[in-house]
């Protein structure tokens, strides 16, 4: 079944705000096995309105809309999708009642709030309809049929319409699918986007059940493969083969096999199990890194302490770098990399330390280290290895890729060398 | 003149990632006083991509698409444009050059790293378009015309994708509208969304010539203020009654009164007008707030160190918090986070510290201090003010606000106490 998703609204549509519920609802529809292959935003306008849903109605079975339930004059998506259906509205007594609640319990706390009577629009009802009580704010949510077309009306701030579908429309669309689906993720790092891509030409160009969809991250590549079949044991078996393809083509690049792995995820995993704890030594990131580690739950465990040395005087006080090393070499040096990396293990006590030093830009290149050139060292058990990085962008994008990077090579260092 | 934005790609189609470019793209629309009707996301498929684009460029003057630019065979974007429009494709030699040393770049780094043949159609380009470099990855933009309909092509990835946008398209589009428009933004801090727009509700109301727009960030609410005139002179006539209104009623909140000042930035310059320097000692932020600053070129004049104290242990050894301190009241305590301000600033020999020590979650809250409960603390040449939070959201959303807030406090801390 084919699934299109539109968004109404005029601060979606002029970017005062992200569409965050179309993300949400494109994965809940792979999830559930719909094919999605349009979404839309239009904003409050009748007309444009009409000639969306009318679109989207003739080229899909399924369309979920969001926003413009409210009770205002610009919220329209109803009346206008009732009439593209060819559905009359009236008004529904349990959706009067529970909207009568909600108004009462409003203007207690507040007694200054008039009701106002757009308010019980909220209230009328297609015929026919199925109604979905809103337990988060006032606009219910809706499904129509007609003709083997359905329309599923959900209203637009994220948290209401979340709780909606979670409640109603993701148990009532699953029913509505005769077959099973079900993905694996397979996740890279050290490799690049578009040597993935032809190592695994053959593999997407062979491909109908199980497919294959590369997804470019920074630093790196997200595989997942997903079959249909009739059970999860059948859709698990189709995918089985290709995972143990992967595997034997990406070896240890692979970092994770499920979608909520993250690398920095993997890489406090990887020191937990070799009972490893870690510091972070950072010059042009500035404490990004450590960051990136911290957002792992219970990252604690592993992180000790990060030290972002920014300036010469705290790389040579916090982390004993040699002044004559600093002189010699400059800050930004395999020299001062790996001094940085085997001063952090000290300073802060610990088995592991990443250390970064670059030129983030824009200014500070020369010509024999232009903006971009980064040193990452790391040092593992005594073990310190250094690497050298050029980056290409602008300052935000550099310390992005650094920071990708950083945790690559920091789980290949812990690999090699523990 | 009437635009409309194409997000082309699975991996927003299907959910994959927010599609952020969409909002960015649709505020510069805004800005430039174009009128955008709608804007669709649409996969890498040819059929359907031709489909949208026809659509598009029937009811559009101008169509900006992002995404599909890239070296894979899924990449279809300025294949199928080129298509509808009318346009042979050729090798244009200066893309190829560009891409020719990106790749050289690319392989330095890394020798075992293989340039594959499909990364040369992304040197082909349409007869007669603009060919727009990419400073930040191999996919060049472009610009194509024909009949009075113009197609702007801009690679996916957000940091490419902005930075092409800002270079070129935005003073091309510029150029191309017939009225003067011109706009202003006011940037606030340390006060919320709903009271910025309660306390503008009658500005917003009255408005046509200039118009007030708020943005609702992280933290930040942003005012645009747009008016359009026959010459800049006029419109900066027209915008500066409200800039001075708006001064009146948000005072020292203001914290920019440009586009590209940024709150760390504002601090960062706040810091050096005052000779002062900066470090910062974080907990569950993880280093993020450093990061933070150093997105700015120059912070190394004003950041010495940070220090992100993770463990107890590291928040006693480098910060000197007392131990029965994190005894008696804990590590997320208004004691702690005094102590780690005061003791970071005597560790790295700043004027300010910073600290952050909280409860990002999931684990860890209690029914005192919940998840999302944040003490910040803030030493300004010995006056320490300790603030404490209560952030709502998931960890990601939680460590996002208070790096936010964070910034807001510590520029608040140096207004009162410098």
């Amino acid at each position: 079944m084919i699934a299109e998703l539109i968004s109404v609204g005029t601060e979606i549509l002029l970017g005062n705000i992200v569409n965050t519920n179309s993300a949400y609802l494109a994965e809940k529809c792979a999830q559930l096995g719909l094919s999605l292959y349009y979404q839309t935003v239009v904003g409050d306008n009748e007309e444009r309105m009409r000639e969306t849903i009318r679109t989207a109605l003739g080229r899909s079975d399924i369309v979920i809309l969001t926003g413009g339930l409210g009770p205002t004059e610009d919220d329209l998506t109803k009346e206008v999708t009732a009439e593209v259906m060819g559905l009359a509205l009236k008004e529904d007594p349990h959706s009067r009642r529970l909207l009568d609640d909600y108004l009462a319990q409003y203007q207690k706390n507040d007694a200054q709030r008039r009701i106002t009577s757009n308010n019980y629009k909220q209230a009328m009802v297609p015929e026919g309809a199925a109604v979905l009580d809103n337990h988060n704010g006032t606009a219910p949510g809706l499904i129509m049929e007609k003709n083997g077309k359905t329309a599923i009306l959900l209203p637009g701030p994220p948290g209401e319409m979340k709780a909606m579908f979670e409640e109603y429309v993701f148990p009532w669309l699953r029913k509505k699918q005769p077959e099973m689906i079900f993905s694996q993720m397979i996740k890279i790092c050290s490799i690049g986007e578009s040597q993935v891509a032809e190592e695994i030409q053959d593999l997407i160009e062979s491909q109908t059940n199980p497919t294959i969809a590369p997804y470019a991250k920074t630093g790196e590549v997200h595989l997942r493969i997903t079959a249909k079949g009739n059970s999860r044991k059948e859709c698990e078996e189709l995918i089985q083969p290709v995972v143990r393809e992967l595997e034997h083509r990406f070896g240890k690049n692979i970092f994770a096999e499920s979608e909520n792995m993250s690398l920095e995820e993997a890489v406090t995993v990887l020191l937990w199990e070799r009972n490893l704890t870690l510091s972070t030594a950072e010059s042009c990131t500035g404490g990004a890194v450590a960051a990136r580690i911290v957002n792992v739950p219970g990252a604690s465990d592993v992180l000790m302490q990060g030290m972002v040395t920014y300036s010469n005087q705290a790389k040579r006080k916090t982390l004993g770098v040699k002044e004559e090393t600093l002189n010699l070499y400059g800050a930004v040096s395999e020299e001062c990399a790996g001094e940085m990396a085997e001063g952090g293990c000290s300073f802060a006590g610990t088995d592991v330390c990443l250390s970064v030093t670059g030129i983030a830009g824009p200014g500070g290149g020369t010509p024999e280290k232009p903006v971009g050139t980064v040193f990452m060292g790391c040092c593992v058990k005594g073990k310190t290895t250094v690497r050298e990085y050029h980056f290409i962008g602008n300052r935000a994008r550099i310390r992005e890729q650094t920071v990708a990077h950083g945790l690559a090579f920091l789980r290949a260092c812990i690999l090699e060398n523990s």
